[in-house]
């Protein structure tokens, strides 16, 4: 009988927003994995921290902060092997993941690697979406509306295209490409209903206007909430 | 000083996905509130039922379920001045909100009446949208895939179009509108893309094809995910 493996969602960064089920979970598990830095401590492990025991074997999955694709490839390579072998084993596997697995989750690297071969079971987490909409004290949709989801990552003219058709509109994934996001946004006149909330759920939690952000500094994790524009507001 | 508003997201429906931020910020709250049908015990207490005390005081804001909106608004209108009594006396009145509150949240209503006069705080929830993915057993969306929010609400033609605009989407509040979604999908050669999850995260839980569902039974509380097509699948 081979083990199974868990997707965890720990949630956006506020150690409360992690759900009793994933507690209860965790405690279970002989084996817990999690994203890590090259060097340095897990954030995603740091939100459960007090929570994990000393005899449970804990696998940190390396990820490189390179643009090219390749070098994170090979370590989550790496990760699906060694978690296989715990799996193979009959030995249940946990991966912690920030936000919800399954929404851009980097759970998702290892979901596609083994979910063929292995009993496979997410629990889902409050999203950084979510924590977003909190941090800016504005509905993300009611009623009628229509929410797009567009990762900042996307070519300038394809944001442009998607954000044009779009109402309500939140753009994850910012990072180095905000400069990009401000551009399309003020093209499309809708900067003005544009918030940047970085750290949603965190002490260093901001939410500022578009137009007052530091596009050197915004970190990945950082998100763009864009309201229904002219066509009515909210 | 008057008291504070809160919106607590109390997670899709098992009571193991509420956060501890939730329960942390109920203990200290003196007044609760909470939707609730016209007859019968409210599905969102339940979820919280064992971490309340008879001390609190209890709002049920008993929705009728009619097709008409104005019998709901009343209900709505009096809710907000019963809870606008106990903020201006200075307590702190937490309202309890199925999912997370800002993701088409009934909280919406009694946040659009009362945060323009009160201090109001939300705490984010698990989304059913994260929940149907997880019982679905599919990630949401990945890299950069955009993901569409949608209401079955919608009328037929706004459906088809942003469905037609739309790779991976996610279609909302069911019910009686699932006919409409199944035509759609189906002229769009999309229904053997579309998985159909109701009451995820329950005892309940049913994933089906879409072909298979009886559409006379669809709840409200439940939602079609559609995978990216033709374009190249996941």
């Amino acid at each position: 009988m081979s083990g199974t493996l868990y997707g965890l969602g720990v949630g956006p960064g506020d150690p409360e927003l992690v759900t009793l089920k994933v507690l209860r979970t965790l405690r279970d598990l002989p084996v817990i994995a999690y994203p890590a830095p090259e060097d340095g401590a897990s954030f995603a492990r740091s939100l459960v921290a007090s929570w994990l025991s000393p005899a449970q074997t804990e696998i940190a999955i390396r990820v490189p902060m390179t643009r090219s694709v390749a070098p994170a490839q090979a370590v989550y390579d790496r990760a699906a092997l060694e978690i296989a072998g715990h799996l193979e084993a009959g030995r249940d596997v946990g991966v912690l993941c920030q936000g919800d697995p399954f929404f851009y989750g980097s759970f998702i690297q290892i979901f596609e690697r083994l979910s063929p071969r292995f009993p496979t079971q997410v629990v889902p987490g409050v999203s950084s979406l979510m924590a977003c909409a909190a941090a800016a004290g504005s509905p993300l949709a009611m009623r009628d509306e229509i929410l797009t989801i567009l990762p900042a990552t996307l070519g300038e003219p394809a944001l442009e295209k998607r954000l044009k058709q779009a109402e309500t509109a939140a753009i994850m994934k910012l990072g180095r490409n905000l400069r990009k996001v401000r551009r399309v946004l003020k093209r499309l006149r809708r900067a003005d209903h544009a918030t940047y909330v970085e750290h949603a759920s965190l002490d260093s939690q901001k939410v500022l206007a578009l137009d007052a952000v530091d596009p050197a500094s915004a970190p990945y994790f950082s998100m763009v909430l864009v309201r229904r524009g002219s066509k009515g507001g909210r």
